[in-house]
């Protein structure tokens, strides 16, 4: 961000924000290995490749999101653990199917070999079906939340945001797109359904398990939707920019589709400015809460600046 | 089944059982027509694919169990249709995905092209993706029923019958067993999972939505379990000796794939003997409900008599 703009009130520092994701990126991990246990049958090799797929590696923004809205509310940690780990392997699942050869046919992911590279085809669409599975599983189990309104709202939630109304719909119009030329309106809708939707159903998550009143929830729902328009701008002008070594995939794909993208309708300067806006809306729909929102409130400047 | 064997008492007639089926059939077709809902954006084409592999045809075995269950238990017949609807989606998205090229690689289902034959790919496994999301959504909506713990008792119980521990993994074990030579007790289970736990979980929703005792949910689930493996083995002894005509998919699939099954361990004439000694079993579980569970009994003479 530059020195004209503003910095938000009661911001976490970049070092403070990222010992903090550290920290909490390690729990979620922690959280899915209890969760997906390897039996001894024959169907171990669907396990390996659903561990492969969800384990080791990203940001964890969605479990982050979960976690620290739920702390926002107080909410109980354990809670807040497992419904990090239910996201993280819906959004798991979403990247493995993502990359299937029909779909993005994409060999690498997170610097390594992409699950259906590393294990097969078939294999890496039963292990995403099972993490989508997996997802609804721990949100209805009693283990996650003693009250059963609370558990049905989360699976209801998740279920809107990640389906055909929510990321897949995204994905089939991103794949309608390929080689059209899209208006602002349509690319914005696209990425609302895509990744937004997801990344808004974290954030609520929280709120969700907090009990927060509907006025709360409505601002945490506000910044949500802010924060991850911000962050597919940024992941735009990321593929624009950025070398495949940064990325841990395959750079500039949007290009080579012949997609449009907010880089290819606003510029990368355009795109860097509309970005850092929302960052700012996404920061003031938390002023209500005060310093104990420092870190949501860094985090979606960390959307905007990451380099990967 | 032959004159030596008895009939189960207050077992539907075949005729009451054929026309029940197919208002039930009927019934369950509208209430999924309603609940996917095609909308006017780019993403129409991922509907049209979720419409076609889930509307117009089937047996509706599925949606039949739940519904005829929650009827002998008196839970509301909106909600039962709701609830069949659920599991005839999730068991729509698992035959889309089956049919995929780098699985079964079937052209054919229900005698019309499988859905990535009519379509592509890709939508095909975006429809199945959206079809397994919407089966949970559809669950813990507060549409289906007023008790939030009655709903997130049937996400939690269909999650676990269709995931990694149920469907999926009976699917991975299936294929793992190509070509290899597995024991009557390896087939056994790779079926309890694959189609098993779904058909059980089908029953067991009726019982979820009607409150029913733990005494009478055991009843449900054993007649579940029977069932199904009847019905699987039948399954079986139809892909040995029916056309493609009279299935409506590719027949003698399991030989051509080196499969273990029922018929290469039993026989035909054993398999044959064996889902008969089943479907007793399963009519035996439902004595206690006297004639109301007279459909339920006449369903389990028809999946192992049925041609198709």
């Amino acid at each position: 961000m530059n020195a004209l703009t503003p910095m938000p009130a009661d911001i976490a520092t970049p070092e403070a924000l990222r010992a903090s994701l550290a920290e909490t990126a390690a729990a979620v991990e922690s959280a899915i290995d209890s969760l997906l246990i390897r039996p001894t049958g024959a169907e171990a090799i669907l396990f390996d490749a659903m561990r492969y797929a969800s384990l080791g590696g990203g940001k964890r923004l969605r479990g982050y999101l979960a976690v620290q809205v739920a702390a926002l509310f107080g909410a109980d940690r354990n809670a807040a653990l497992r419904t990090a780990a239910s996201v993280e392997m819906l959004h798991a699942y979403s990247l493995v199917h993502d990359d299937l050869p029909s779909m993005d046919d994409d060999d690498l992911r997170r610097g390594q070999p992409s699950t259906h590279r590393k294990f097969d085809e078939a294999t890496a669409i039963l292990a995403g079906d099972a993490l989508q599975t997996s997802a609804f599983e721990i949100l209805a189990a009693p283990a996650t939340h003693p009250d059963a309104t609370i558990r049905a709202n989360l699976v209801l939630a998740l279920a809107q945001a990640s389906g055909a109304n929510g990321m897949v719909g995204g994905q089939v119009i991103d794949m309608q797109g390929e080689g059209k030329s899209l208006g602002l309106d349509q690319v914005r809708r696209l990425h609302a359904l895509k990744t937004g939707a997801l990344l808004r159903y974290a954030a609520i998550s929280g709120a969700i398990l907090g009990n927060a009143s509907p006025e709360d929830t409505a601002r945490i729902a506000a910044y949500g939707r802010d924060l991850g328009t911000a962050f597919q701008i940024a992941d735009d002008v990321l593929d624009a920019t950025a070398s495949a070594e940064e990325l841990g995939k395959t750079a500039g794909k949007d290009l080579a589709a012949g997609k449009s993208t907010y880089v290819s309708l606003l510029g990368i300067e355009g795109a860097t400015r509309e970005a850092k806006r929302l960052c700012q809306e996404a920061c003031a729909h938390l002023e209500a809460f005060g310093p104990s929102a420092a870190h949501l409130k860094a985090l979606a400047l960390f959307v905007v600046e990451r380099r990967n």
